[in-house]
């Protein structure tokens, strides 16, 4: 019972807690059952010699959480739990942990996904978000936009109409934390309107399963050196196709203008919607970067996907995603469903970024990094193997295209690179024919040389 | 003809992108037609008096995209593209923004949803930002955690099972950005088992717009004043209901012990799932937090979502859930197709924060904040209308319950609130009877005075 209660006194827990924690276990133990009336507060202060205090605060929070009850002029009386406190003989512990559930649980990182070591200027970063926390007092202490951060989105537009040249203004713009999230976001606008999705194959399956999770049929379209099938996609009844058109992850391949134009064409007569996903365009390094289908597109029919993942750090999670006008109204009915994902001091820190000039600077000193590191992975790559390789769609992007050619040994070559811990996606050409496509962002200086 | 392109030699484009534009726009305006053929490199660089280099710039990126082709020992010559590119005349212009999609769009921000202002100590919280940002090169540069920074979910086992009663190891805890995005990574992993989901009602009901957009049949199941009706839900075939147990969202209820134990009794017979928001049940202010349902849970069917919205900054967007061990091995098997949408470099100045403790001193210095905040609060709405209002549910959590007698004019004390500018919920009891929900964690002292 009740006075069986002993205070640990040297314990940092409060007495009235210890007072609590013991009788509600008693109650849960049915060592006190219900409807037993417990000892007044006077009682049991003189009983325990505690302060009467101390024990209205143990039986306040008792009250609170239900254990007991009060009944005017009568007293406390604990509740009835009994059905659903099984006494402790007979209670089936759950261990804390249970192995059994991990342990096939690893996560692998690789190294060359990442982007350069040391690229950032963090002093700059650093600075701005200092800023933002000490000047921005009203921004700091609320939530942020469900579109995103006027400030962001303002630059971003100037952004992505100056390099890429798009044609968008601030309002089209949606910001948010990776580039499936916004996939999400759009699949709730063309829900009503749009049921099967194309996708590039291969091609990002992240992509993929956000459309499968929205419950949206999806299709896969083969992918050739120059992009997307567009015989096949005339003929999947699709009305959305996700496409990659500036460096087509992962075969690399660039689509030209023809078949940008075909694409668009398809989009306009179907009365459909292209998905354009530029991850990584910015990064060219003979050309400049080929435009972005939305900015030739003239019938509002393209939606963009764009991130900084790869141009800053995939540490930060800032994506964004530009709507044709067409959707807006849908966009906006359903905006205010969604909370923003990303975080608005770094959407603030990243506007100003931008704003003052600094990614401009960061851009080309990337182009340089990553220029070099082609290069060094060409001769690291041709010293290695020679003439059995090939490296093609090396002009841009983050990742390479390496051609085996059909007398070597890609399996010697293939795990090679898994020995390095490097990520490799294999592509299969034709029999006999494979292509290796690698990342190389990540990949230090010093293990090319 | 390309001879009559004229370089603009103040403009800040270099020379090779005015040409490569010109004969683009050439293109596609068909006054170079298909098949043309274009003046040799040489030609072209005599002619316009421009060097050999920027020429051959122009035409490779011409090249590139696909506006020419080379034909070896031949030359240049425009491809075809006029089916795609209708003649100047004949376009409809699309305005950059016809405002008529966007005029129904404001956000509106409400004050008093926010965070109290100045209530974060940034000094602390720059300085570790800081730190990661020039000590943790490896992690700044890479891709977070599918599941989460485990760092920071080491933390946060720590932090919950100390201070909401929780049972929980790292590996079960999953970060996100946000607790919709969370709703929407329990949803893939539940979908096969899973296809009716319960919600409070009135309630969250952003929580709810997730199992919709994921397939997932809703049902509403009505509250009172203390929590969920269980019968209700007994009746609804359910198999995972969600519930806000410890200051439930807009009604200000606390499910007392005995319905806590009566909806773990009902998870485990139906085998469902209780989907426990306790987003900010660690404030109270006069009893100690009521401990989580997941603590109370003997057969591992609580799946928890917790936020640091309302205790540090909805700027920040860091949330968690923990899900059962029963689950761990269907979300392992699909946590890798989501991106972590969580700031990484956030996420580790987080588990800082906690790991040093700095969060405890933070937790204390609000607590004292929205005590005084819940005061004046209850003195000025006294002072405004006496007897016609009783604040119920003041004990917890950022936002208040305001019960209106019957003999008072509800719509003038609702008009009252909005001209101020704050959000309130209303909720009809019976007729007649109604109570309004008030959030006041962002109202500052000055308005209550």
């Amino acid at each position: 019972m009740i006075y069986n209660f002993i205070p640990d006194k040297v314990s940092r827990k409060p007495i009235y807690i210890q007072l609590y924690e013991y009788i509600r276990d008693e109650i849960e133990g049915q060592n006190i059952k219900n409807g037993d009336k417990l000892p007044s507060i006077r009682e049991t202060s003189s009983s325990l010699k505690l302060s009467k205090t101390t024990v209205e605060n143990s039986y306040f929070q008792l009250l609170t959480e239900g254990y007991l009850e009060s009944i005017p002029k009568k007293g406390y009386y604990a509740t009835d739990l009994k059905d659903y406190f099984p006494r402790k003989a007979d209670q089936k512990e759950i261990p804390l942990l249970d192995s059994t559930h991990l342990q096939s649980y690893e996560e692998i990182n690789y190294v060359n996904d990442n982007v350069h070591a040391g690229s950032m200027d963090f002093k700059i970063w650093k600075k701005l978000y200092n800023n933002i926390l000490f000047y921005s007092v009203d921004e700091v202490y609320s939530s942020g936009s469900h579109q995103g951060e006027y400030k962001l989105r303002y630059e971003v537009s100037r952004f992505v109409n100056s390099t890429r040249g798009a044609h968008t203004h601030p309002d089209q713009i949606v910001v948010g934390a990776g580039i499936q999230y916004l996939i999400g976001i759009l699949a709730g606008v063309l829900k009503h309107s749009v049921s099967t999705a194309a996708i590039e194959y291969p091609g990002y399956e992240k992509a993929k399963y956000i459309f499968d999770d929205y419950g949206f049929k999806t299709i896969d379209i083969p992918v050739s050196d120059n992009g997307i099938n567009i015989l096949a996609l005339e003929k999947s009844n699709a009305d959305i196709v996700y496409v990659s058109p500036s460096h087509q992850y992962p075969t690399g391949s660039l689509m030209p203008i023809q078949k940008r134009l075909q694409l668009l064409s398809w989009a306009e007569n179907r009365k459909g919607y292209i998905l354009e996903d530029d991850y990584d365009s910015l990064i060219r390094f003979e050309s400049r970067p080929v435009p972005c289908l939305q900015g030739l597109d003239k019938n509002d029919r393209v939606i963009y996907l764009g991130s900084f993942s790869k141009i800053l750090t995939p540490a930060l999670r800032i994506s964004y995603m530009i709507l044709p006008l067409r959707l807006m109204e849908d966009y906006i009915k359903i905006s205010k469903k969604y909370t923003q994902s990303s975080s608005k001091l770094e959407q603030l820190t990243l506007a100003q970024f931008i704003g003052e000039g600094h990614i401009d600077k960061h851009l080309r000193k990337i182009k340089r990094i990553y220029s070099k590191k082609r290069d060094l992975l060409k001769n690291y790559l041709e010293s290695m193997w020679g003439d059995d390789i090939e490296l093609i769609s090396a002009d841009s992007g983050l990742h390479t295209v390496i051609s085996l050619r059909s007398n070597c040994d890609a399996q010697e070559i293939v795990d090679f690179f898994k020995s390095k811990g490097l990520h490799i996606s294999v592509i299969k050409k034709h029999e006999q024919h494979f292509e290796i496509s690698l990342s190389y962002s990540g990949i230090p200086f010093d293990a090319l040389i």
